[in-house]
């Protein structure tokens, strides 16, 4: 009922990542298989690998950032057909009749959502394996068209980075002249700029690194706020609609909430780490707003696609060739990379 | 321009309150004299007078929880007339041009809001003093009406405990069958019951103190629920549509994000101090909210004050004579008052 593909797997905690086969299932009914052609570096593969969520299982496949053309699928499947450009994005299923799901926000799924890789495989037992990896058998509900207008290999990150940075975006409501803050120039950090500035807002890039303007720029983002600049920060406080908060590590959110006006939301999208003390003032003396959100729901990831192709965004990516990873893996963890990396999966 | 009337006040920072007199303005155009019959004391008066805020004025008279009667109105004033039953709360001016302002959020004013006392005084120079005194002059848009059905002396403590808690349970949308948790009983959360329970809600009392589930349960709470009981807290988590959190000091918020439903909220209403470490995963995982607020605005302070007319609703109030404040201010640093003091005037 299954057949070995080729992957690149770590083996045990804080290994590297080596050739490994494994194990796929046979295509299902309503399933899809498909040939992988490029797959993203997340931040979180790392954070995976290396089991600082505590919950790695081994030998683990990351890549949840995975775009490829469809090679069969099972007889149920109607909306896709061999050959087509379809992407996987951090779930593979989930359980499908709960009030998230019902919702359309499987990501939220109260049974928790089956993770493309470290999840618990319903088929084949054991977990799930991503995308660092010759092919994957995906439930044709949990695959995403994709648009054939833009450049193949820049699209993967949209599978994560981008859906992470469109949803709150879009679920908050940001339109066209609204002012909205990026903080974090990074994989999500850039992709925020890119749909900000999309959707109309006029788009500020804040952030600790001066060196970092040209590039926000160029990006998209119609001025840059210095962070540590105390002075430009007073000029701008209490002028924001929305500001998106990708910094990816527990950090100071205080000068942040000063940039939010009157009843303005800052989202978290990158921090699963305890923050530093938060002042309660910040959020009374202006009833501001901080929240957090995760990823996408399958159909808001479908619908960010399709504003991709329609908007001409993608990533700005570096390729790698897989035997390239381990070194791809230190680089990101020294923010050495603009802005994501992407593996070519025919150097498998 | 002036004259004087009797009032306590604090003389410097972490004296006792003692008589003096002080000045108020003749009446203007535009103003309502009011013989103050009764004062609520709230927590932040003890904080103003001993300047934990750091931004105290001495003498300073506290008190922003003020009851009594038109004595007299200046030509101007239309809504008010001689023996009305009136009310003021936190402020008695704002700038009134602000985009705040213009909300009916007088409250955020971009200005600052014109505190009851410690407020800048336009008038005379010098700051505002508050109502632990004979009598007030306060411009006739920053009065309130107060229904006449209710026990006079217990409304006194709606114009600050009851808008605080009034305002985000209205403004977030708690309607009929929610499920709503009100987070600490003191002066804030026992009128947070009240209210919600009006409201429709079904309401939780959320209490670190077992002690208190008879009287929340008089109060209005369909539940109490014992923060300190870690299965308890399990077999609540992540079904509250809202939260009310009336803790009044820098405390651990995540056990509390935990209960929240997807997309629902909790605000902070008492806590104007560093809270302990917020984990980023709380937020994120379910893309939840956490926000502030700060009291209410004019326009809503009447509706809630319309409000509790029609629900019969005052605030549980235990009397005292002025020369008894200084005893009162020691008790409600020992959470000793159910659930708020309210001074008779008479006794001045």
């Amino acid at each position: 009922m299954s057949f070995e593909v080729k992957a690149y797997a770590a083996k045990e905690k804080k290994g590297s990542l080596a050739p490994h086969d494994i194990e796929r299932r046979e295509v299902g009914d309503n399933d899809v298989h498909i040939d992988i052609t490029y797959c993203g570096v997340c931040h979180s593969d790392i954070h995976s690998v290396n089991n600082d969520w505590g919950n790695a299982k081994y030998p683990m496949v990351p890549g949840h950032e995975i775009i490829g053309k469809v090679k069969s699928v099972g007889p149920n499947v109607t909306n896709f057909a061999v050959g087509d450009l379809v992407g996987v994005g951090c779930m593979v299923d989930s359980c499908r009749t709960c009030s998230s799901c019902k919702q359309d926000l499987e990501q939220y799924c109260e049974e928790g959502m089956v993770g493309t890789y470290n999840g618990k495989d319903k088929h084949l037992g054991g977990h799930t394996f991503g995308g660092y990896s010759e092919s994957i058998v995906v439930d044709q509900e949990y695959v995403l068209r994709v648009p054939t207008n833009l450049d193949e290999k820049a699209i993967a990150p949209l599978l994560c980075a981008g859906i992470t940075t469109y949803s709150p975006l879009n679920h908050w409501g940001v339109k066209k002249g609204d002012k909205v803050g990026v903080i974090g120039l990074g994989g999500l950090g850039h992709m925020g700029i890119k749909f900000a500035a999309a959707m109309g807002a006029h788009v500020v890039m804040i952030t600790t690194s001066p060196s970092k303007s040209a590039d926000a720029k160029r990006l998209g983002a119609d001025e840059v706020l210095i962070s540590k600049n105390i002075d430009e920060m007073e000029q701008h406080r209490g002028t924001f609609d929305f500001l998106l908060n990708t910094v990816p590590v527990g950090h100071d959110v205080n000068p942040y909430l000063d940039l939010l006006k009157l009843d303005a939301t800052m989202v978290l999208v990158g921090a699963i780490e305890p923050l530093e003390p938060m002042h309660g003032g910040k959020l009374i003396l202006g009833r501001k707003r901080l929240a957090g959100s995760l990823i996408g729901g399958i159909k808001e990831t479908q619908e960010m696609l399709d504003f991709c192709g329609e908007h001409d965004i993608v990533s700005d990516v570096e390729m790698i060739n897989i035997d390239e990873i381990n070194e791809a893996y230190k680089r990101v963890q020294n923010n050495d990379v603009k802005y994501r990396f992407v593996i070519d999966m025919k150097s498998l």
